[in-house]
This record gives structure tokens, C-alpha cells and sequence, in this order.
């Protein structure tokens, strides 16, 4: 419980030298020049004044810096939460409102206390719910999403959604409004910055630049788009030509201040807080692992969550929004070399130092540049192969990984990744609730067993030996009693059932109740039932029930042992009745 | 797909005789008395008019009769799914009322259409959801509910309340009105019913009786305080002493009608009656299994599902509410000697002579009566001791089984249910969400591998050997990725780690994903992955993804193998690269 382990910065701020300074701020200036003009594009996707992007980019990072283990995870809006804020506020208020801009702090303060509390419980663990393809599924979806609501800034209409459906039908009907001097923006910037994406790296490194400077600099490029087209707008005063632009973005830093307490809006906002916390936090997690490990450095999860919780209390007290770790950011925060949090805090110096300095000159940025940029983005975030590739490795998770693309498009965020969850829930319980077993044979000459259906195995009519190929617990406990009684019933001659445990690593209550009612039951039909190879920490458990004790078999070491005993009659040394069996049987 | 399949009844029909004839029928006549005074008291609980607890044991154990596949199982109205009516219909419209009839039609018919979908897309294993801990905490806490309620009736004072301190209150507050007759009535009647409970069996069987008739005859007691105490009520005129009594039941059988069909009125029932639906199934068919194991009999469940939801279906079309299998009821069938599920139509038949020829005397039946037989019966739900057996043996599920139990007393029949199931499914990922894993050395001499803690072993600080004891999955495919990054950190010469998969039945996508990223991370760290004792059926799956492709080391048939090829450079000749494992690796 030392100081260091709460606020990790304790921890490694005495060994901070100037070469290590360097880094950070080399870093930091890059990341600056690209979080500029994705906090005001993350703020316009969740229907917020584009200064909120910016005050989300200050304080958090700086509580980040702190409080977070990642040296390299850069924090802020990202694309996947504001589409999540958008959709949460949006039955709450009229987007741009005062009243909208105070849900978004209780959302962000809310998600933050729902973080912190979940990583003083340390309770990480039920970011585990959102099982990988549920995750995969509902990113591409949310890209899609994205990408089509910013086509309205492409086209420069009036058009909003919360789901595909009703996004298309929009910008259909609002097709003749189309503003052809923000299109021709728009698709410039648009086709703009896919050139630079798929040329510029390849250019500058032909003209001489380093792989890793050639790629930070192709990853500026929006920069470029975005100076361009304020300057166009300012110079031919687009803005009375009917191109919208981001407008007055006030001076200043932003002022801190508790969100609204009001307890109906936070009671109304806590299941989409809960949702967006979850999504921020396992996303923001991978991406610190995946570059920690090529640092060979570790990140603590439960850190994390306490430091990203913090983060989003700090984002709801200085007028921002929901923040979390963005991909594209922190692998250019990594690849510019920072090597602290402290590049985080130097970022948040440098949009300061922008909010201070350029809101004049970015009133006069076209609404149509953003929108290109957050469009070209995501594009990274649509993996749609990975459906067929999910679904050819297992059936089960490809339904959960369509279901939750499906209905987040056709249905929105919230719904799609409820009922990904529980459809991964319920797929992962149907699948162990009909346990693999095997009815199990000698082979011929050695102390192996195998299925009876795959090899050619010596067996005795008298004996059946099922090997369970799975844990016993409430899901399964029913079905193994099933197996066993069709066993039972199947084998006319049979005077002994043995079920073989080394896959059973737990075997809870209720399927203690089934192996009773087997017990029981194989008692009326004068079978004998025995166990095999149960392991320690399960023998240790059953040492002390009741079915331990009206075991009507013994408990053997292995298989071989009860196939010794009970078809060559030779009691191995080694075989003990239930009540002594758990001392020997510890693996 | 023969009409028997569906029909059962007509499979076994034809071989139907005169000895089996005469069991069914005496059976059916013994439950016949048992089941009049309990039809009447559950309509009591569930707030119904007393024949509407007739109605629901006539045509509902007709069509159970034709579709079941229990000899015994006897269907009707029972203790736990008429306090869940009362519970599911008390916010809806006021006990006795027309509207809260209708309610309880719709609940029964909903409640049958959900368990017949169920039965037809064969979704039996939803049961399984209810673990046995939240089942049983839920019983013995529905046993205290009912208990308490029925209180009341026996005092003769209105009070009434969802869970156990809304009606202790209610009782209190209603003490001062407590009726003297009504009191001395009930407490007679509960007096009487428990002595004959103990102390009748032995002295029929003393006065030479057999212990099945002596049983038989103890369990038809409640039928004699109903004569005794009705031929009370109508000699002394207790009616006009303000003593409860049941009332005019109209004579006749009920007409078939479609219950209303108001959406709104069917789904605010639909929550309850999916639980009325699991609930009822679950006891039904253990109930069932339980007794025709005795026999040698099976039952099917998904069968089942299909017979007991006509029979609500039954229920709701004829004046009825929610059935399911009885407990008591069943067991008193199977030991009179019940052969078919005749037995059961033919207690229908009695119910329907009862209702047209005993109603006139049942309106003299003091309420008093009824409630002591309720409370004496619900005596055997009531399983306290249970709760320290299964505390004793996991935590977990004293824990889930606990809750259950307090907050169905402390909040209602849903919550209580609800929180359990949640609670059950929430610790068993959390207990599969940290599966547990050894690393294993060589026996000395041997093939075996075991815990490097455990015992003493051979190892090689170049080989880490992990052998992971759970499938993995979304749950714990994280946690997997810690511990083999930790081990990789803590042991500095490590050049290969070994995983081995003996107690591996599944790797689902998420897993999959992380066995990747843990290629991929320790292919920076220079460490090798490898896989050892793969089981044939996860091999399958294996060989045709990238992780295969990208696996820096070998698929090993099994641990000694890896350890013959790492450490002592040996290739054994069953080793294979990942590609071709699959075909040797099948077990």
C-alpha cells in the first residue's frame, strides 16, 4: 500500500531525465498537432460545441499522467465513445443545448465514478463480459455508424439518426439541400487524405525520410487539410456561401465546475455510463497491452481503471466529455517515442496553448474537413472480414459477432451490445451445458483409455468407464445425469460406472445434488458408481458431503487403477474408499 | 416423427388392461380427496375463487393425461406457483375481482404457450439457468412466504403483503381483530394435521395396517378436518359468528373460453410467466425423473415441456390458473400405485363429480381450515439446514442460494429469483474467469508432469511448462494472457513456454485472440510458444486459423514429448508442426 502504487508517477518521477524529457515532448508536440483537429471532430460527432472536444483533451490527460501505468496510451475523445454519448444524450436533450452540453459532464463524471469503483473493488474482471467478437462486431459497426453520420457534413444538410436505417432515410430526403461547395470540400479532403494515406508514407520515404518520421508525417496529413481549407473558407468567405463551419469557439481555458447532481438525470443516465465506461476501458486496455508488451513493459488493469476513471471525473469538473484510450493516437504517441505519461501532460499543454491561441483562425474551419477526417479515421475501425473469419472458426461466436453488428446498425449502440453480451452469455452456457463425454476403453495392453467410437480398445460388458470432458456445474449438471441414466439403461449386463474426472476442474453444488441423485438412483438399478482421477482441489471438496459418504463405488487414483479392480480384480495399492481418498488424490 | 412421439398416450393405449385399470383408478381416487381441499386452499393463496382452483385440476390433467411422459407426475395447482400468481396479479387488479380472474387465465395461457415454444425449439436447457441453490433457497423461502400469508386466515384478519415484512405488519396491526372461533378453528385444525403427521402412520401400522395403506390413509388426514370443521360451520352457524368461510361455489363444470387478449394486460404478465414457466418446469421434471427412476422409467424433458404448457393452455381456456407438477401429490399417486397418466385423467374425472355434487357443503368449509392445511403442507418446502450444507461446501453457492432466499423474503417472488439466477451466472464466470493453471515438472524418471509446488520435479530454466486446467474463453482468455506474460517476466533465461491443453474442451474467438497476441508478444520477448496434448476435437478447429499459421513453436502430442524435444533435443516421432498436428492429435 505504498504511495507509488496509487499514483505510479511516485514511482518512476526521480529517475526522469532530459533525454527521456526530450521524448515526451517530442512526442507531445505530434500528438498535439493531430488530437487538435480530432477533439473538435469528436465533439461535432457527439453533437457537442467543438470546445468541448478541447476541454476533454486538457485535464483528463493530465489526471491520466498521474494516476495511469501505460507510458504511451494517449487519452482523450475518441471516435467509438462520442458516437456512444451522442446516442445517450440524445433522448435527453436537443443536441448543442446548454442542457445537453451539462449531460455530457454528468455522463463523463458518472462513467469515472463507475471506473474508479470498479477499480477500487477490483472488479476489472467484468470487462471480460464483452467477449472478443461482441467487441470486434460492435467496432465495425460503430465505424459504419460514424462514417455514415458524418455524411451530412460531407453533403452540408441536415440529417440525424440513431441508427442506419433512419441515418440513410435522412440524408436521402435531404439530398437536394445538398451544399455543392462543402461537398466539393468534403470529397477534396476526403480524397485528400486517402492519397496521403495510401502514397504520402511510401513518397516521403523514397524522397529519403526515415520508415518512422515518413509515417508520422503521413499521420499529420490532416493537419495540412485542415489549415487548407480554413484558409480557403477565410479567404473566399465560404462561410456566406452556405458551407457550415465549426464558428466562435470561446477563448480560454475551460472553468472547473461539478456537474449537475440532479439524481433523475444521473439515474437515467447510468446504463449507457455503465456501457460506455466498459467499452472505453477494454478497448483502452488492449491497446496499452499490445504496446507495453513491445516495450516489454506491463500495465496493471486494475491501475488502469482508477486512472481512466479518474480521467473522466476530470473530463465531467472542466466542461469536456466521456474520454478513453484512442488506437490511432497512442500508436503514434509510441512510434514518436514517448517514453512516460508525462507526454500525455505535455499534450494537454499543447491543446492549452492552441485553445488560447488558434480559436480565431479555426472558427473559419469548414464542418465538412472534420467530417472527412473523422470518415478516413474510422475506416480503420470496419474489420468486416473478421465476420467470416470469426464465423469459420466457430459457429457460436460468429452469431454473437453478427448479432451485435446487426442490431447496433439496425437498432443503435445500446441494444446491439446488450444483446451481444447476452447472446455470448447464453451461447457460452448452452455450449457447456452439453458437455463432451466419452464412454472410454482400455487400450489393448497399456494403462491408456481412449473413446471406444475412435479406437479399437478393450472394454468388459460389466463396466462402463465415461470420461467428462468438462466442469460440473448448474448449466450441465442435468445433462450428466441424463448421459448417465441412457448409459445406464442402454448396457443391460452392466454392474459398474465409472466416471472419469481429469477434465472436471470444479464440480459445484447443484451438480453435487446430480451426482446424488446419479448415485441414487444407479443404487435402484444395483449399479455401483465409482469416480477416477478426481483432482486435488475437487477431492478436498467432496471430502465432506454426504455423497462422499453413501458412495455406493470407490474413489480410484486412475482409470487404470479401476480398471485393474474392477475387471482383473487386483486392488491397486493406491485405491481408497471416498472418505480417505482426497489424501491421495491431490495432483 | 410418429404421432406416439407427440402423443405419447397413444404408444402405450393399446396395451392398456384391466390390472392397470384398477391401479390408475384406485390411485386417482385417493388423489382425488387429496386434491379437493388443496385445489381450494391454492385458489385461496393465489387469491382466486375457491373453483377456480377446481377448474385448474380437470381439463389441464386431461391434457397432460394425453401428451405427458410421467406415469405419476400429478398435475394441478401447487403451493409455489400459486404465491408467484398472487404476486404476478396483485399489481395488476384487486384479489377476487373479474379482472384479477382474467389476469390469472392470461398468466396460465401465457404461461403455457411459453413452456410449449420452449418444448418445440427443444430450449429444455434454459431450465438449467435455475442452479439447484437459487431453486432451493427460492422453495424454502416461497415455503415461509406462503406460511406467513396464510397466517392471516387462521387469525381472521384482513392483512396482506409481497414479502415477509410488509405481511408481518400487516399481521401485527391486525392482531386487535382477531377472531376467537376463526383462531380456534385453525390452530385445531394445524394441532390436529401435525399429530397426525407424526404419530398416525405408526399407529395404523401398529393396528396392523401396511406402511403403504398406513401412509395412504395419514396423508388423506387434511380431508377429515374439511368434514369435520364444514359439518362445525354449518351446525353452529359459525358464518354469522364472523368466522371465514369459503362461500358459494357455483355448481358445474367451467365453460371453455379464450382468455382476454389484451397486449398490454399480456406483456405486463410476460416477465412473470416466463418465471411461473422455469419455475414450475424445474420442479415438475426432477419431481418426475425422480420417481420414475424408482421404476426404471424415463421421462423426456423436452417432451414434458410440450405436455405441461397444453396443460396451462388447458388452464387458461377453462376458468383455471398456472399448474404444474405437485410434489405431494406425485408422490402420493406413485406409491397408490398410479400406472399411466390415466391415473390423472381419471382424477379430473373425480374433481368434476366433486364440483358438481360437493359445493353446496364446501361454502360451509371455514377458510381457517384451508389455511392450516396450507401451512402444514408447505412445512416440507421449508429446508433451512440446507443452507449450511451448501455453504459448507462453496462459498459461492451458499452465497447465490442466501441471496436468493433473503430477498425473496425480503422483496418478493421475482426479485428473489431474478438476483439469484444473476447471481449464480455472475460467480460462475467469475470462477472461470481465473482458471486455474500449474506449471508442471517432470517426475523424475517418468512421463508425468506435476504442480512445480507441489512435488518434486525436474525442470529446465530454459522450459516453462503451463498446464491450464479450464476451457478458454471470452471469461478468462485475459486473465491467460497475464499469467503467461508474468511467468515469461518472472523467469529471465526462458526460451520456450509450453501450454498444456489436457483439460482444455473449448477455445472460443476471444480465446483464439489471445492465444495470438501471446504468440505475438512473447515472438518480441524471443520465447517460443508451443502447445502440448491438444484434444482432437479443439486440434479440428485450430488448424485452419492464422494463430496456427503464426505459432512460433510445435503442437506436441503430449508434455513428454515437448519435454523430450526441448530438453533433450530428442524429435519425437509423434511431434508435428501446427498445420498437420490436427490429424495425429485426435484422442
Amino acid at each position: 500500500m505504498t504511495p507509488s502504487r496509487w499514483i505510479p508517477l511516485i514511482g518512476w518521477l526521480h529517475g526522469y531525465r532530459r533525454d527521456v524529457l526530450a521524448r515526451d515532448l517530442v512526442a507531445a508536440v505530434i500528438v498535439t498537432l493531430m488530437l487538435v483537429p480530432q477533439a473538435l471532430a469528436y465533439a461535432l460527432l457527439a453533437g457537442l460545441p467543438p470546445e468541448v472536444g478541447l476541454y476533454a483533451s486538457m485535464l483528463p490527460l493530465v489526471l491520466y499522467a498521474l494516476f495511469g501505468t501505460s507510458a504511451t496510451l494517449a487519452v482523450g475523445p475518441v471516435a467509438v465513445a462520442s458516437l456512444m454519448t451522442a446516442s445517450a444524450l440524445s433522448g435527453i436533450a436537443t443536441p448543442g443545448s446548454a442542457e445537453y452540453v451539462g449531460a455530457a459532464l454528468v455522463l463523463a463524471a458518472l462513467s469515472g465514478l463507475i471506473l474508479v469503483t470498479m477499480g477500487v473493488l477490483r472488479l476489472g474482471f467484468l470487462a471480460n463480459f464483452l467477449s472478443h467478437p461482441v467487441i470486434s462486431g460492435f467496432v465495425t459497426a460503430s465505424g459504419i455508424l460514424i462514417a455514415a453520420s458524418q455524411l451530412r457534413h460531407v453533403l452540408g444538410v441536415e440529417a440525424s439518426g440513431h441508427n442506419l436505417v433512419e441515418m440513410g432515410s435522412a440524408l436521402v430526403a435531404g439530398l437536394p439541400d445538398t451544399n455543392v461547395t462543402t461537398l466539393m470540400i468534403g470529397l477534396g479532403v476526403w480524397g485528400y487524405l486517402l492519397l496521403c494515406r495510401r502514397h504520402l508514407k511510401g513518397g516521403l520515404r523514397r524522397l529519403g525520410l526515415s520508415a518512422t518520421v515518413a509515417d508520422l508525417v503521413a499521420k499529420a496529413a490532416p493537419v495540412s487539410a485542415v489549415v487548407a481549407t480554413t484558409l480557403l473558407a477565410w479567404g473566399l468567405g465560404l462561410g456566406q456561401q452556405g458551407v457550415a463551419l465549426v464558428g466562435e469557439v470561446p477563448s480560454g481555458l475551460p472553468s472547473l465546475a461539478l456537474p449537475s447532481l440532479e439524481p433523475e438525470l444521473w439515474s437515467s443516465l447510468l446504463p449507457a455510463a455503465v456501457l460506455i465506461s466498459l467499452v472505453g476501458f477494454v478497448e483502452s486496455v488492449s491497446v496499452a497491452q499490445t504496446l507495453a508488451a513491445k516495450r516489454r513493459q506491463r500495465i496493471d488493469p486494475n491501475q488502469e481503471l482508477i486512472a481512466m476513471g479518474l480521467a473522466n471525473i476530470g473530463a465531467g469538473t472542466s466542461g469536456g466529455s466521456p474520454v478513453s484510450g484512442g488506437f490511432s493516437r497512442s500508436v503514434v504517441n509510441f512510434e514518436a517515442g514517448a517514453a512516460t505519461p508525462l507526454a500525455g501532460a505535455f499534450t494537454a499543454l499543447g491543446i492549452a496553448v492552441a485553445t488560447l491561441a488558434l480559436t480565431t483562425p479555426l472558427a473559419f474551419l469548414p464542418k465538412a474537413t472534420l467530417a472527412a477526417t473523422i470518415i478516413v479515421a474510422v475506416g480503420t475501425l470496419i474489420d468486416l472480414p473478421a465476420i467470416r473469419r470469426t464465423w469459420a472458426y466457430s459457429r457460436a461466436d460468429g452469431v454473437a459477432m453478427l448479432a451485435t453488428l446487426v442490431l447496433t446498425l439496425a437498432h443503435g449502440v445500446e441494444s446491439g451490445i446488450l444483446v451481444g453480451v447476452g447472446l455470448s452469455l447464453g451461447l457460452h452456457l448452452y455450449r457447456t451445458s452439453r458437455p463432451h463425454s466419452a464412454v472410454v476403453g482400455r487400450v489393448p495392453g497399456s494403462e491408456h483409455f481412449r473413446n471406444v467410437r475412435r479406437h479399437e480398445v478393450e472394454t468388459d460388458e460389466r463396466i462402463a468407464i465415461l470420461r467428462v470432458d468438462e466442469s460440473l456445474y448448474f448449466a450441465n449438471a442435468r445433462y450428466l445425469e441424463d448421459t448417465v441414466m441412457a448409459l445406464a439403461a442402454r448396457q443391460p449386463g452392466l454392474e459398474h460406472i465409472v466416471l472419469a474426472c481429469q477434465a472436471v476442474n470444479v464440480i459445484d453444488a447443484s451438480a453435487l445434488e446430480s451426482l446424488e441423485a446419479i448415485n441414487a438412483r444407479l443404487k435402484d438399478s444395483a449399479v455401483t458408481l465409482h469416480l477416477a482421477e478426481v483432482k486435488g482441489p475437487v477431492m478436498d471438496r467432496l471430502q465432506h458431503t454426504e455423497f462422499c459418504h453413501e458412495l455406493t463405488g470407490r474413489v480410484f487414483l486412475s482409470t487404470y487403477d479401476a480398471w485393474r479392480a474392477l475387471h482383473d480384480n487386483v486392488d491397486a495399492a493406491s485405491d481408497r474408499v471416498c472418505g480417505e481418498a482426497g489424501l491421495a488424490a491431490s495432483k
